[in-house]
């Protein structure tokens, strides 16, 4: 393809604002042409900011634009499937933030209907664009570190989400909103997975009990080809952002991830300090770039999706028996979540 | 107590060797007196090198010796109850390396022997004396890191032990040999533990799995005031001996550990690089001897052991729970452990 | 000031292709609107890559636009000196890359042209715009580390520059080329030099004595507040490229820069390894941005710029000190530079 | 040598009384039989502690007691030379801690004299037996890094010593009491000294500037092979002990040198923190051992003597040309210093 991908923005909160600054500054061969968000002024204000022609407040006219070749869908869980659904009856291109959709039902009938239409699909899991995961891929397969045996994945969040998010039934709480994360880099290195075994409390934020979350959680995996996997989920990083894995083989290991944002180190009475950084934007801040500009141009070539659809139900179905788990107690096979269809919806 | 305390020494293999030396080298208030080992002229040869007085060849002539106040025993783990009984017997102040025994049948008889008879008891759990868990302590104590909610531990071996040793008939195997010491930090930092959780495999080294073993682990725990903690295991760290622990709480964090053996970094085309602590003889040099000499101090003055029998116990607790729940696949409580009395000599 | 500023660029080597990125699609407030080199065809090439409206081949051309408000200079310093006059006189505001200009009288010149015009003028020196250079002076502020009493500044390139580039006459050598980031540093953290003095050698790669270069060089300085600081320059970090600062105070000390590249550690049988930042390019890519933001910010507003012309002379003035230190074994004055005016252009 | 070497130890200050345990517990090979100090009292209370069977309060009587074998002297600087010339008459083998002696003329003749009388003659520099300093040097040996070009190395103290120490009378000030581990480790690195120029200040402690010491000082050295170097000096490291070093090769570079000394780190919002080493006792613990041990059996099997009274001398001409250079503002050749008799004892 030889033109510019005339790209639609859905979704102008937060994170939706570094992707339209992405999009119109920092992605040669994107367009952004429109925006969208439901907020009153919201799309018009950042249309003017970054100089983009067209903007709309009822996210289905950016989907009927004839315009627009590709829509980047960045607004809450809750409203992805019927975009996806739109979006691909419009013919467009999809990018579809993470988590997919708040039941593997509705997840599944967007990615029949999105290969149905026969459009592009890719799902968000910007942790596979970051330096050091793109890194530690390489090296295994290069043989670096031998045959992998487990892989641990650690997240935590410096503060817990405001408290209507953390109801299971909008976000899918700790294990499926932060760990969706952590479940696809585990499948990423390692495959699919074969059981879980998860623990959690709430240790940190006694609120949170009254809308039914957690704040901490250990999660076990074990993988289809046998190998071992943990991932631990905290709100509590109060420090900063606190994100990091290894990847343990057979002839050695690769630890990922990084603490100090600023290059400096203050020594002092009270010891030799470093500060930390401080939440997702800062520590993916490159891995977004880069994974919207892999987005655009995969869609303009018709190459492959980097992340599916499926990948992203794998990830789901693997956060869903966690939360099932740790709520029964026990383990729980990922198979047997195959007729699972409303899990989160329905609360857990 | 004014004088010095005579230190009888059973069993002088790789470890016991360091013990002579710190007992007759580096601890000023102990005397070493005499030396037991069944290998013909092992004993002599060590009271030769470190001038000890007597050398024994039958532990039973030691602990007959009247000049002994206390006896140090590093001997195999299946000789640990009868020395234990006949040490109380002959009323001698006794420290007793880990495992306790092969079973806690075993453990419970040596302990209500060593109670019964009156004299000084202390097991040897030699990371509770390294200068990273004590600082640590000592900062969660002083509220540094809020309330702790989250332990890990890990512990891998730079090689597996002798396949005969990896037999879980010999040694308990990967979980209750090495286990054993992080099972015994989380009840350091976190109280005592209410159920596990394990996974494990014959991973890396497949020839394990003709003894029974197995070469990696992850061991879930629910502590009984409701935190969390997650142990693992591993034989093929093949860099060097890989030991780390963190304390999570709701204010902040302690890692401990480290990995550099000889303080200089090479910086070359290949990177920058250093060195790792090749083994625990190294990485526990300082806590081997701090632990010794504490058992000569509490010993001589009467003290309360730092570590006792009970302590010894309720890791092993946890290490047969752990181990039977990698065998069944499901989490099992603690408390279950109770009935167990031939466990690991009974194979698992 | 409302509107953008319309930025000229002259220079596109691989630092201008930077600038020419940053100007087009990474400083909103700025528009790129005319790019020249001299090279044939590479300005028509820039301006397609970054629909930059206008191209030319002679930069006295894009002097003359007048839709140009402000001129980025990052020809060879040679030029500099002709176009900060020309782009003086035409009324720009003006950005001009380190080093100023090949002599001190040259670059006097330059700054009484550019002020009896009444133009913007800011010199380069992107590690003032680095994150770690400008917390390190926000904590010396705010007195962190007490008073400073020594300042460290080490540069190390991981290759040397085409032998061709290493003329002194050209370049201004080892001490002049790359020096004078570290001599700025210096004043930025200490205040202004009293005198130096310099060792240096051509150690690593001989064939530099061809054209009269060192590759090595230490130069100690003394402040004229009677403080302390030695900067250490290389041609050979082979394995990447190393910028080191120290901050030294009475209560404690700010170490500035890092390493690591990609955020990954792996450890293998040949130790714990990571790799370097490969080059300038990579270190102070985001510096590179901020500097060129700040000069757009400061150009429109009309507010002072952030590094004067009488800043690079400061550090020109030391950079000459310390070559002629080096070259004739002996402690140099600053104020001894006075009535030097042509030290590099006539060779050290 | 079969026997064990009967030691006598003269000064038993803080460090004497690090020799006195390392001679009495951790080297077998040595027998401490005696122990001497002129405080009243302070040699038999040592002798008690460490069962010395001989204690005196005049040296001299050590020194004529026919047991002792050699003689380790851990005095103050002022009374080496007339201690070893009594040694060498009374022919026992000699440990000299550094520095050698207060001029140059008095090492020149206790070298002469132990030389003439044939004794075994140590000098201490306990880097030299450091793990880190060790392993530099052989990494060198075996060409990791290529040719060595540069050499720094720093040592900052965490606090300065007593005034009266500090009058360069007594201890010869900054530069030679500090400096001349570092001058002596450039030597072990890089070869002789060809010559030096400083700068210094008294920047932290006004009050040293009664005694006529400087608290900070730089230090550039010229190698006679043409290589470079520099050493920092400071008494102001308030967090710790802070002692670096670094080796600068064609090929690569070694640093050398650690700073944390308890194995955790603190992660909170004041950032992530770990202390400090606090001392040279706790830097160098290791080393003083491997060192003490190196000379008892060096002196026992008559091999040359590790560290010569050459090398001594050798790194007191450097800092006596460090501090003439400092003093009078220009570059001193080392050759310079050999009519220098008295430099220190007459004030700098």
């Amino acid at each position: 393809m030889s033109g510019r991908l005339n790209v639609g923005l859905i979704g102008l909160g937060r994170l939706g604002h570094v992707y339209a600054q992405n999009l119109a500054q920092r992605v040669p061969v994107a367009r952004l042409v429109a925006v969208a968000d439901q907020k009153a002024g919201l799309a018009a204000s950042v249309a003017a900011e970054f100089s983009v022609p067209k903007s709309y407040e009822r996210h289905e006219d950016l989907l009927k634009d004839r315009d627009v070749d590709a829509v980047v869908i960045i607004t809450s869980t809750s409203t992805h499937k019927q975009l996806v659904i739109d979006a691909a009856a419009s013919r467009k291109a999809i990018f579809c933030e993470k988590p997919m959709a708040l039941s593997l039902d509705d997840a599944a009938e967007m990615l029949r209907t999105a290969e149905k239409a026969g459009v592009f699909f890719q799902m968000a899991f910007q942790r596979r664009f970051d330096a050091g995961y793109v890194a530690a891929k390489k090296k295994i397969e290069e043989g670096v570190i031998g045959t992998p045996v487990l892989m641990t994945s650690t997240s935590r969040d410096p503060f817990p989400p405001p408290l209507e998010f953390c109801n299971p039934k909008v976000s899918g709480g700790l294990i499926a909103d932060m760990g969706i994360h952590d479940f696809d880099v585990a499948r990423m290195f390692m495959g699919d997975v074969k059981s879980v075994y998860a623990i959690g409390g709430t240790l940190a934020f006694p609120e949170m009990k009254t809308v039914g979350d957690i704040d901490n959680a250990v999660i076990n995996m074990t993988f289809e080809n046998g190998t071992l996997g943990v991932v631990q989920l905290s709100r509590n990083a109060v420090f900063g952002y606190d994100i990091r894995g290894e990847v343990w083989g057979t002839k050695g290991s690769i630890q990922i991830g990084y603490f100090r944002q600023t290059p400096i180190l203050v020594m002092t009475e009270a010891g030799i300090t470093h500060d930390v950084v401080p939440y997702f934007m800062q520590r993916f801040e490159t891995a977004y770039l880069t994974q919207i500009q892999d987005f655009v141009n995969k869609a303009r070539s018709g190459q492959k999706p980097s992340v599916t659809g499926h990948d992203a139900i794998a990830a789901m179905r693997i956060s869903l028996a966690a939360g099932r788990s740790c709520q029964e107690g026990r383990p729980v096979a990922i198979r047997q979540m195959d007729g699972v269809s409303s899990e989160i919806s329905a609360g857990r």
